[in-house]
C-alpha cells in the first residue's frame, strides 16, 4: 500500500521517479525566524515544475496557477531539498503537474516530504501565445 | 459597482488600503524566456502576506498554504510590482489572506492586475508550535 | 505642525504621499555586525527614487547625485521598510527627488523615519544622452 | 563498454548514481558574454560534492582541494544542470569526490557533459578540527 | 599637475592608494536600461569605504552620511570596478572617507573614474554606541 | 627569500602586483556552518583569474580547467578577500594563470594566504572559437 500523505493523496513514487530539481537550503535563503524562507520553496517548485513541463509540452511553457499547496513541516538551514513532479492532466494548451519538496535533514537517513503543490503551465508559443500541446512527451526520461 | 476579477471575486479596493509591498522587477529576476520569473512573483506574495498576517497576529507566522493563486499576466523587466493584502479569515491559530499583485508597466499611467491568491498563515510561539490568535490587530495601520 | 527631522527639514507627509517602495529586511541583506547593509539601503532608495523619477519625466532617468543622505537609526532583519518620495526641484533635464526611509520594527506599532537624502536624476533618450522634461507629469498618481 | 570521457576518464554511470545537484542556469548566473558563468558551475559542483561527502563521512566537511578540472562545453541559460558524484578514495580524514556535470539542452532530449572535477573534502568536527572517519556510509541512498 | 575632477576636487592618487575594492560587473547588476544599476554602485562604493575605516578605526563602523555623491559616467556590464578611498578627516568618533569609483572597460586600458563622494563612518562599541577613535592607524598597509 | 606557500611554491609578490579582485565576505555568503561557502571563494578566483587573462589576451576569455586548487584555511564573514594572479604559461589559444586568494581578518594587521590555484583560460572570438593569442599584452598595468 502506498504511503499515504497529510491529506491522503498518494505520495509520487520517488523510487521511480527522476528527480527534477534538487539543492542545498543556504543561509541567504532564511528569513527573519531563521528558517528557510517559504517563498524561496515557492521558486524552487516552480521552476521543477517549469522544466517538468517544458519537455512534456516540447517547448516554452508559462506558470498559470497554484493550487492545493501545502506546507507540512519547516525546511532547515542545510537541508539537501528535493523536487519531484508527476503528470496530474494534460489539457489542450495546459499541463497540471503535481510537484511533491522532500528533505533530508542533515545526519538523518530518511527524507521526509515538506510540501506539495499543483502547478498548472500554460505552454506558448514565441509572442507569448497558448499553443496547442500536440503530441505530448511523456517518456519523460529514463530515471538519473 | 466594483470591478470584478476573472474569477469573479470582487478586487481589493486599493483606494483604501496600504500597499504591503512594492518593488521594481529587475533583469535578475528573470526566466530563460526574458520574462519575470513565476517563483520571484511568488516570493513576493509570500514576503506581502506574510508581513500583513504578523501585525495581525501580534507576532510570528508561518506559511502553511497557498490556494487559488492565478498568474492572469506576464510580469516585466521594469515594471513596478506591488502587492495588496485583504483579510479572507481569522481562525483560531491560523489566518487567510488574499494577496493580489499590480503592476504599473513603464510609462503607462494605469495599473494592472497580473496575480492573485490565497495564502494562509498560523501564528507561531518562539518553539514553531501553534499559537491562538487571541487579540487579532485588525486595525492594520492607517493608509500609507 | 509637522514633525520636524534631525536635520530640521519637514518630513515627507505620508498620509498624502504613496510609497515608492515597500520590502522587507531580510538575513541575506546583512553586514558582518549582522544589521542590515547601508549599501542595500542605498540601493533600495535608488530604486525608490529612480521609479519616481520615470513617472515624472515620463521616460527613462539615470542617477547622476546623492546629497545630504543620513543615516539616522540602524535597520534591522525582519523590519518592513518603506521609501517615500517627494519633489525637491524640476530642472530642464534633471530632477531632485527627496527620499525618506521609514521602518515598522516588528511588533511594534510606530514607523520611524531611519535615513533620508535627496536624489537627483537626469533624464535620457534612447542613447543615453540627457533629454529636455517638458510636461513633468505632476500628478503622479493617486494615493495607494 | 562504459563511454569515455575527453580525458580517457570514465563517465559515472548515471543509471544507477542518484543526482546529487539539478538545478536550471537562470540569466542571473551569466558573465558578460552571456554565458553561464564558471564560478557559478563551480559552485554547483561544490555544493554537490559537499553534500554527498557529508553523507559518508556522517557529519561537516569542508573543501580542501580540486583538481582535474574540466570544462568540456559552454553552460547556457534554461540548461537543466546536473551534478553527480562517485567517491574515488576515502582516506583517514578525507574523500575525495569525482564530480561530473550534466546539461539537457532546452528541447533536446539527450543530457551532455560539460563538466568534471575532483573536489576533495576533509571531515571537521564542531571546532573545525580535521576528525576520523571511522565508519563511512557507503550506501549513501537508493537510487531517487 | 594632479589631474581634476569634473568637480575641481583633486583626484585621489591611485599610483600610491591601495584599491579598497576591486570587482567586475555582471549581468545581474543591471536595471531595466541594461546599465549597471545605480544602487549596486553606491552598496560598492559604501563597501569600500566601510572596510576603509573599519581598519582607521580598530574596529566595527557604520555609515552615517553620504554627500557629494556624483555619477559622472555609466558603468557597463563587463567593466572591471575599483573603488579607491582617502580620508578626509578624522573627528572624536567619526571619519570622513572620499571614495572614488574607476572602471577599466572591456578591451581598452585606460582607466576612467566614474564616480565619487563623501562617505562618512561612526565608530562603535558592541552595543552600537559610538565609541572614541582614540588612536586611529592611518598607515593603513602598504600598497598591495 | 621570498616566503614559501604550504605546497612549497613560492607566494605572488604582492608588493609589485595589483590585486585582481577585493571585496568583502558577507553573511549572504556562508554556508550551514557559519564559514564563507567554497563555491563562493572559487567564483571570485575565477572572476579574477578571467578578468586577468582578458587583458592578456586582449579580449573574451573562457574557463578551461582549474588544477592545484588548494584551500588551506577557512574564510569568515567580515574578512576582506584580495584575489592576486600571476602568468604560468601563455600557449598557442590558452594561459594559465596563478591565482591566490589573501585574507586580512577583521582587527588584524597581517594578510594571510588562503587558497590558491591553476586556472585555465583559452582566449574565443566572437562565435565561442578558440582564437590564437597574437601579441599577448603582459604589460597588464602599472601597480594600483
Amino acid at each position: 500500500m502506498p504511503s499515504s500523505s497529510p491529506d491522503n493523496s498518494i505520495d509520487i513514487d520517488r523510487s521511480v521517479t527522476p528527480v527534477s530539481l534538487r539543492t542545498l537550503a543556504m543561509p541567504a535563503d532564511t528569513n527573519a525566524n531563521g528558517d528557510i524562507f517559504g517563498g524561496w520553496i515557492l521558486s524552487q517548485m516552480d521552476l521543477a515544475g517549469g522544466t517538468y513541463a517544458f519537455y512534456i509540452a516540447q517547448g516554452r511553457v508559462t506558470t498559470v496557477a497554484v493550487t492545493g499547496m501545502q506546507f507540512h513541516k519547516p525546511v532547515y538551514v542545510g537541508d539537501e531539498v528535493s523536487c519531484f513532479c508527476a503528470t496530474q492532466h494534460i489539457g489542450n494548451t495546459s499541463i497540471a503537474v503535481r510537484v511533491e519538496t522532500w528533505v533530508r535533514r542533515r545526519r538523518e537517513e530518511i527524507e521526509e516530504k515538506v510540501t506539495e503543490g499543483l502547478f498548472t503551465f500554460v505552454a506558448i508559443d514565441k509572442d507569448g501565445n497558448p499553443r496547442p500541446i500536440d503530441s505530448p512527451d511523456t517518456s519523460y526520461r529514463v530515471k538519473s
